[in-house]
């Protein structure tokens, strides 16, 4: 508690403090303040700089929560609140993960998230050049065997290439177990090259079972130590779950001129992995729909619809049993079921640091407002169609499957798998105009849809 | 020796394994054998895929070598030899750098070579934006603290900024504990923004002294965190000399037609740092020089000069005392010291993979030698010069320091500095087009210079 009052206090005192050893560090000190475009800059400057990973359920993301709550009120939020929930937490812990034998060599790698690796195994290594054909193996070519799934992602414009391929991750190591391995590696969800591994969750199984990600530099030796002979690996982590730990959202809001109009939900997530400090995935959206709602705060009219503004906390963390993943998410829409089954739409921010390409509408949506958001977005050169919000939805996923309408702002994922998960996720891979264009284009959607006038 | 015997096994047998499960595996195979311009490509790709990462002393890096001087010998180099020399290994271990407090986080860091951590230290931080801050600075305000030094490498075509900063992290080290200081971080000798440490050697000190490289992500959040508050570390590191080893040259020479004309010595270093696989650092440049050397054996034609090619061990590790740095070098120069200082020109290929720009010779040659590698260089538009072979050379300076003129072929080194002695210094990193031009250009120059006809 103390820690987290005195990282609040350093922060909210950024600006009183004078800083004298570098020259960049004075501009960062007078950068504009709130009602400046640099809001939402700052804003995931703040985040990342004074709380760094925020693993789900840790003290950084604990503090991260504190600290937005006090920003969500100095910025003018009303009935902020920190809704704590319970949940399991999960620790990489340090990872080994080797060639054996005539091409021995360690190799880059990281444990998928909420899967205990158990002791060390040491095994032959069957290769797949794609999950198809994992899938379509015989087990008797798996068993007693360490799968390796090589398939690298395909670099699209909306990401479509990671969201064909996670599966391999999410389920592959159950998949693997079920067929008898005793370990299972897989190229990197990245469309990046790098020698880094990307972090990211597989579905909880009821053994331990040792499963990672390989940097995609890693994948390709292996590729090529297969032409040399037979491939044999050491595997070893300390992954484990950490107990029972609390994680939290954090929710304020703008109230409504009509107490009977449907909610507007919008969020982002405060957690990120362990790696990188999740600037873009989810510092990044939490910028965006903070500055968007607050701007409409500060601009001096007033919506209709009620708009609660939710920093949901352990997005990146699977649970065991029907909790399964989202849990932020899930301890939200249970808490405020009535908000999110009558809401008029719910939307986040979640899908990288890249320019808002299209606005699509659910269908639940009257042609008036359609209109009236198609007006708003003209001017800013963006499409607005009406349907489904398609593939690579998050948290909210959770709060359309209990009634929200969902609304979504797609992004260009062109670039997104270069540092999603990776300790590359940082501050210098923010596009300060990409923010303000998604923060300009939130502000819009959101302004047209809750009717503010 | 078992193990090196199964690797040098497993790679000669590369082409008659055959592969079934990737495309791609097929052509590897199958990918033309050392009369074609492949060989330079295959070397890297061989070298670096059986072996991974090659720290000087290690079972990889004598492997390796066992390997080199079999390829040399099936290239048809003759006298082949591997000339063992004792070295102190030292080993990076396990790293733990943290931001401490109000902006508790861990940051990615490696260890300074050559230096021994000792226990883990928490002490104030002091930052310097520049080397030359530092320099400068009263020791009063160093004492007792944790030196950053935060300036960034300068991208420069030829890497004149890391040559520039370079001794600061030699250097630095040293300085900061001559000052009072307790610790010391710096932010990686590189011109990349990713969230990873670059590896590089500091001179060795006569007590621990904990060390570390920062990645510029890193650097970048400590320069902040400083606009929010005073700012703590905690740094913890393994670092530590692992005991007496092993290393070793590997030579092989082409014999010249005169037994009195003198000889010419070209080489390139095995060993590599722990992150990566040493693509760039050096395999290219024993890629580079092996092959332009091997096409002059296969030429049908004969040198009037000796041609001795070298496989330096152990060139990235520092060493205590009189021995320092370049160990591999300084064992080379000390056995053959005779044909070290009669040497009619020595060069190495170890300044990153990208081309040749320019190639300066060194005063002592003859005008007519000039002349005749001006002539064989003009087809492929290199300029030459006469000089100095300027900064960036390193083990060919021991044997300069021992009499052998330098010859230097400049590459340019604008991407150098974005990969060297870091995880990405993996193959995916060599560019085939600019390797065959290295290769092209040693060719010719050597030839001019052996005088082959």
């Amino acid at each position: 508690m103390h820690r987290q009052c005195s990282r609040l206090l350093a922060i909210l005192l950024l600006t009183a403090i004078p800083t004298v050893v570098f020259g960049q560090e004075a501009e960062f000190a007078s950068s504009p303040g709130i009602a400046s475009d640099h809001v939402a800059y700052d804003l995931v400057r703040d985040l990342t700089t004074a709380f760094g990973p925020r693993p789900a359920g840790s003290a950084a993301e604990a503090a991260a929560a504190k600290w937005g709550s006090e920003k969500m009120k100095a910025l003018g939020f009303q009935s902020v609140t920190i809704e704590h929930f319970p949940l399991l937490r999960w620790s990489p812990g340090e990872t080994r993960v080797e060639l054996l034998g005539n091409v021995a060599q360690r190799l880059v790698a990281t444990p998928l998230g909420g899967l205990v690796a158990g002791p060390p195994v040491e095994a032959p290594v069957v290769l797949f050049e794609s999950y198809d054909t994992f899938l379509k193996s015989d087990p008797a070519d798996v068993h007693g065997r360490i799968v390796a799934i090589l398939e690298p992602v395909r670099r699209a414009t909306d990401g479509n290439g990671y969201i064909a391929l996670a599966p391999a991750r999410t389920r592959g190591p159950g998949e693997a177990l079920a067929k008898g391995a005793v370990g299972f590696v897989i190229r990197s969800l990245g469309t990046h090259e790098d020698n880094v591994a990307n972090s990211g969750a597989s579905v909880t199984l009821p053994s331990p079972f040792p499963a990672f990600a390989l940097s995609p530099a890693a994948a390709d030796q292996i590729k090529r130590a297969a032409a040399l002979g037979p491939v044999n690996m050491r595997l070893e982590s300390m992954a484990a779950w950490a107990g029972v730990g609390t994680s939290q959202n954090v929710v304020g809001t703008i109230p409504g001129s009509d107490p009977n109009a449907a909610p507007i939900i919008i969020g982002a997530h405060i957690d990120s992995w362990e790696q990188g400090t999740g600037a873009i995935d989810d510092g990044f959206g939490i910028a965006a729909v903070t500055t968007a709602a607050t701007r409409i705060l500060r601009s001096g009219k007033t919506p209709r619809h009620t708009i609660h503004l939710v920093w949901f906390g352990a997005e990146e963390v699977s649970q065991p049993g029907a909790l399964r993943d989202f849990v932020g998410a899930r301890a939200f829409t249970e808490r405020h079921q009535a908000q999110v089954k009558r809401a008029l739409v719910a939307a986040e921010s979640d899908w990288g640091g890249g320019r808002v390409t299209r606005v699509t509408l659910p269908p639940t949506m009257s042609d008036d407002l359609v209109d009236r958001v198609r007006q708003n977005l003209h001017p800013l050169g963006i499409p607005v169609d009406v349907g489904n919000p398609g593939p690579g939805v998050a948290e909210i996923g959770v709060l359309a499957a209990a009634g929200a309408p969902l609304l979504r702002l797609h992004q260009d994922a062109t670039g997104l798998f270069d540092v999603h998960h990776t300790p590359n996720d940082v501050l210098s891979r923010v596009d300060p105009a990409s923010l303000e264009q998604n923060v300009t284009v939130w502000e819009q959607v959101i302004s047209a849809v809750a009717d503010v006038h």
